[in-house]
């Protein structure tokens, strides 16, 4: 018998939403179980992207054998190019996690070439002294899997994200059956997903979305714009159905939504009717009633499809009176504002928007309810339970889910924080302290439908090349600027023309308001996003320097 | 026959959320109906509170002859003391109502002694050629009214926010005869509530919070904390009812939370068991069984009595493993961040949180659903309809609901935007043009529990303070600067001794810092909150200016 220990040590998205990514290491090998990225909140100025901080990793480098991706979604993704340009070992993930992976890996210029490894549901494989199994499960997302990770100590199940739903659109069910195995013949160790642990009851099958969706095709008379996340397959096939079904083109739109699209139909996993697509300079000169459109944007992204044809500012498509726009999807906390600000310039322009609760759903989550939890830890009855993916109260209810259902054999739930460490050995499992964590901030030099270099630079990079703010006064009625937009600058140097340089700044963010219309001008958010850009866009070009930039927008 | 028109404008409240009034007009007679305030958005930094722009009743300030109080909720009566600064009018509301505008009062100082005059449902006044006969309604604030304002052109039904509950707490219900009695006899003009009119099915009774709250008292072993706004007196009756009932004493907590419960008791509206009330500074000494707390903040304010609860900073109450605590309240659009990060906090001391959607429910609404919306417009039955209280969207979906009814006798539905004017005649009804209207900012110079003079004045003023923008770089994971902080000024003069002055901010933004927790550090609502107000009563102490100021946080 050995002495060697085993650790989970979760380096993002626990206590957080979003960036998961753990770490598990037995002896000296250490693989990695998904690699994901968040978006920073509002509050976190002028930064485009937030990825897990690396350095335990770093400094284990020897020891890190792999990364296994359970799905394609960037909370669980998004970090593997910032992570494959630090250490360089093999990614395994289903076919279409990793088309996803390479979509993210052409904004890169790696030194090494990316070793891809595919991977399918049932297939196993052995990667230092770890045996990993893929089991499929249903998600919002097409080819995600949970993992079975057999250690020397044991078994540890990783549920990455899941639902379970009796009646996928696809037909492929959620593999219960490999789960129940491990679960009979003894686990160790269960991580399950925890982000809906406050709802109640099941979630709704994402087949629960066809009746309302269908009711939408068979009244409108109009346009009908469906907007839902680009990565959901299983939404967009049915759109693509209906539209064949009731006899209209349809047109995609929005960078993420087209190259998802793509991808997804190259892997087979997504039917397109044939001569259904519509180009969408096309749109506008087809007859209303014959005209779908699928569009990027649920979340009110400034800079996203369906925001700028909100405004009336998108360059092939518009909303007109009688129009139907249905936003298929969930409202993420923190974007309520913008996304309430786009509906009601939509309503504005005469369209009948659906969005919100209804019933039938116009959307169902891809996360399983409480009793769906219930069910996976019924089945999987692990010696010790660490809820993952969720802010604290989450992780904090699903615990007290596990301890109220006192299945045989369940010793100790841990509630564990980004960085704490879960150690194994002969005896049992404990907290045994905590490793380096945290964001680094990545300023993207990437704009919507303008594919650039992407750069990767902390946050503290950053802030060495200083900070301009610019600060523009607009009176809300008129959209109008009350005075000449002031140019406040820390800590960045812009040469020897500084006044030059600074009216040249103060005239582009003039330039910037003139060239937007009433509806973007009095849209703080909007406004904010379009002076970064453009003024981001200038500065790097005159300096290469990338400064901080903090719009300041005062209302008169 | 008079050929004098009757024109409906409303000043506020239509397509914004909150800020509720309008103007009615006959003639040279101008009634006000309600006279509410806004919170400003996150994104207006450095304002407390937003209030109507008054200029088109000032310029016809001799024709105005009343405010009429629907009740008592800020969006409704909040800028009341504002406009008696500028418009001396006797105030009319029920006694509750005018209890909660005397309370807002008492913060300023006005010239002269306002004028508020009691009604009572059924009771009916005579301003001008305007009959007003006040019908009881339900809401989620006592004392609640609608309002038939009987014109020399037809009646006018105002409806103020209501829902029709069937079975009150208090017994009181909606006065569903005095209204269908004016649809029998000719309603020319509904104005009607949209706050819910995408919600389908009927608003729960406000009965339907008491099982849930009952199942908490019956099962709790420890401290129980319900937050719920300070005007749901409903609710904190059921908490005093369920505390004599369990045998707990009851503690008070928060300036609004006391100073509403307080008003509604001298006014016989609340009921409170001899003996339950229990002084803050005395909740700890009691056994943990023994106490239940009413507590102001359930919407994360950044100052607030929860929230400082939540990051124990609180003077007299803290969380402790084994709490239960209620938000018995919905979270407004904006606020899920702030409300989920208190949440964290406390669910990380061990609190059992108790938020958002349950059956049975933790919170209902005040305002009444679709079919609720329907049962009005059937009663009514009015030529003519204008939805009000809402976003676009929220208006565009009760005027279609009013379509879809198809009612005998309704010619025309007018969605409004704030400041469009509807004209009436004999011939009928349309739009007529625009009046002036816009938001005016207020900088209230008061900080919760430090009631201060309140200093009315408008944004554009603020800023001819000038602009202080304090830098501050803190590192996420240990909370501590990174770097000196930094002062940005733009137009704003110290006076001579400006480099002391700024050293001083210098000291005081460190000193801020240093007096917070590790949580309060890290949670930057609450630093930019705190650095603001310390910053402000500073300056303000220091040069008797008022500029704006807006912490700008780096997360390094």
């Amino acid at each position: 018998m050995t002495d060697l220990k085993l650790q989970v040590i979760p380096l993002g998205g626990l206590g957080e939403f979003g960036m998961n990514i753990t770490a598990i290491r037995y002896g000296e090998d250490i693989i990695v179980v998904d690699c994901g990225m968040m978006f920073p909140d509002a509050e976190l100025l002028g930064v485009d992207l937030v990825m897990p901080d690396l350095t335990f990793l770093k400094e284990n480098q020897a020891q890190v054998r792999a990364v296994i991706l359970t799905h394609g979604h960037e909370d669980h993704i998004g970090a593997v190019p910032y992570f494959l340009s630090e250490i360089d070992v093999p990614v395994y993930g289903t076919a279409f996690t990793l088309a996803l992976v390479e979509r993210r890996l052409e904004e890169y210029d790696l030194e090494k070439e990316p070793r891809l490894i595919k991977v399918k549901p049932k297939q196993a494989i052995a990667v230092g002294p770890f045996k990993i199994e893929f089991i499929h499960v249903t998600h919002s997302i097409v080819s995600a899997v949970a993992l079975a990770i057999t250690t020397p100590l044991g078994v540890i199940i990783h549920t990455g994200d899941f639902k379970v739903d009796p009646t996928p659109t696809d037909n492929e069910l959620f593999d219960l059956h490999t789960l129940a195995d491990y679960g009979k013949r003894g686990v160790l160790l269960l991580l399950s997903d925890s982000t809906n642990s406050d709802r109640p009851g099941y979630t709704e099958s994402e087949r629960a979305v066809r009746p309302r969706m269908e009711e939408v095709f068979s009244r409108s008379e109009n346009r009908i714009l469906v907007s839902c996340f680009s990565s959901s397959i299983h939404r967009i096939q049915l759109v693509l159905d209906l539209a064949e079904e009731y006899g209209r083109r349809v047109a995609v739109i929005g960078r993420s939504m087209v190259s998802v699209t793509e991808i997804a139909h190259a892997h087979g996993l997504l039917s397109i009717p044939d001569g259904i697509l519509l180009r969408p300079q096309d749109v506008m000169g087809l007859a209303r009633e014959k005209v779908a459109i699928l569009v990027s944007g649920t979340q009110g992204e400034p800079m996203s499809a369906l925001s700028r044809v909100a405004v009336d500012n998108h360059k092939h498509i518009s909303v007109d009176k009688g129009d139907t726009v249905v936003l298929s999807s969930r409202i993420i906390p923190g974007n309520e504002k913008a996304i309430f600000r786009m509906i009601d310039h939509m309503s504005r322009r005469g369209a009948d928007v659906m969005y919100g609760s209804m019933n039938p759903p116009l959307h169902v989550s891809g996360h399983g309810s409480v009793e769906e939890m219930k069910l996976v830890l019924n089945l999987v009855r692990p010696r010790y339970f660490m809820p993952i993916h969720g802010e604290y109260r989450q992780l904090t209810k699903h615990a007290r889910l596990a301890e109220h259902l006192r299945f045989a054999g369940l010793e100790e739930t841990f509630i564990m924080d980004t960085g704490d460490v879960l150690e194994f050995d002969h005896h049992g499992a404990r907290k045994a302290g905590k490793v380096t964590v945290g964001h680094v901030c990545i300023d993207s030099g990437s704009v919507e439908d303008v594919v650039q270099e992407m750069v990767i630079r902390d946050r503290r990079l950053l802030s060495e090349d200083g900070i301009v703010l610019p600060i523009i006064a607009i009176n809300r009625n008129t959209g109008k600027l009350e005075s000449p937009p002031e140019i406040v600058m820390r800590g960045f140097q812009t040469g020897e023309d500084g006044p030059a340089f600074l009216d040249a700044a103060r005239q582009l963010v003039i330039k910037t308001l003139e060239g937007s219309n009433h509806e973007e001008k009095t849209d703080w958010g909007v406004m904010k996003e379009k002076i970064r850009a453009d003024l981001k866009r200038h500065i790097v070009k005159q300096t290469s320097k990338r400064p901080l930039i903090m719009p300041v927008i005062l209302e008169v």
